[in-house]
């Protein structure tokens, strides 16, 4: 075990770690998982894992952790300041194609993982944080582009946690029951909401009557 | 069992099974949920139950067939047939109270439900034709508002799924995770966009200046 000792080594360990639960999560669901399984996705022994993760619910406590920071990252990552672009960004990422099979196992396990957070109070803590995440990067959108006058002067954690809610119903409804636009069809209606409610007169007019148009 | 081939009793049974049923997943969750479990409820034996379905998946088909045809009667029924009055009703009855016990467990039993149709054909159907007659509800009542001059010409089944999809992700944040005003939250965005985006500039102008206000 000298090389776990290694904190470089270590790190990578568990980044890979990390990936194999993912991949794990993906192809078994939450309830089906076992260490085995996670091993195996990792070329390497159960004894390793146990190493590093006495129980398969602490490593899913760590794989939280982790997924909070990853999904952070993942919002916070954009080409554009703009405000109109970010949030069409943050809601374009919550679509899946019928055809994206990894990312749709992926959203069934985070619901098992949902459902046993009622009754592990470690899973809520790290799940709640992971929500409040997500609707803290969409307040932050909304909130900046009504400084720059962009967007009116909405409550932006209201609006956020609804804009999320509503895409991961949207999710649920797709991957439980097989509606495989459910997504696309939050998106387009979102947008339109964007227009609608969002977006100031004063930008509206801009984005319509810009000098120089041909 | 001379007494179960009356057709008559056989219904008021059956009535009786489902209302068992509703209680003990209530209780106990689909999961965890057994034949004994609601025959205790019941307070009949296991052998009658058993007399009318053979597995707990089979009553559990029989519930969702029943869940069906009961949430579909609730929807439609209504004191108003005032376009918005109906939608504002229709939004309303998915809010849950912080308080309301019982509806939060029979949510969070239904979610399970919906994660075991991923590999459950015959549960896959019946919630999927649930889901449907809940976007199918919302969207009548859209629909009938565009045609009385009231709604804007939205597409109504498209506008029914965001909304329907909408309030199940605020229910879904509110059950398992505690977020208790998240289903409350989704009701004020939802009004709010109702203002500004479905109705139409005629009815607002005529509901803002009302002839003889004082």
């Amino acid at each position: 075990m000298s090389a776990e000792s290694d904190a470089g080594e270590d790190t990578d360990t568990r980044t890979q770690i990390m990936r194999a639960t993912y991949h794990g999560l993906c192809t078994h669901g939450y309830a089906d998982l076992t260490m085995q399984d996670i091993a195996d996705e990792l070329d390497k022994s159960r004894s390793l894992l146990h190493y590093h993760y006495d129980t398969k619910d602490d490593l899913m406590l760590a794989f939280l952790e982790h997924l909070i920071g990853w999904v952070g990252d993942r919002l916070a990552e954009s080409d554009t300041e703009h405000p109109v672009a970010r949030l069409e960004e943050y809601i374009t990422k919550f679509v899946i194609d019928p055809d994206e099979d990894r990312r749709q196992s992926f959203a069934l396990a985070l619901l098992e993982l949902r459902l046993q957070a009622v009754h592990n109070e470690a899973f809520r803590t790290r799940l709640q944080k992971h929500y409040q995440g997500n609707i803290e990067a969409v307040a932050e959108i909304i909130e900046d582009g009504s400084e720059a006058g962009v967007f009116t002067s909405v409550d932006p954690y209201t609006t956020g946690e609804a804009i999320y809610t509503a895409l991961e119903g949207a999710r649920m409804y797709q991957v439980t029951l097989g509606a495989d636009h459910a997504t696309q069809t939050m998106r387009n209606v979102l947008f339109r909401y964007i227009v609608t409610e969002l977006l100031t007169d004063d930008y509206l007019l801009q984005e319509v009557f810009t000098p120089g148009r041909e």
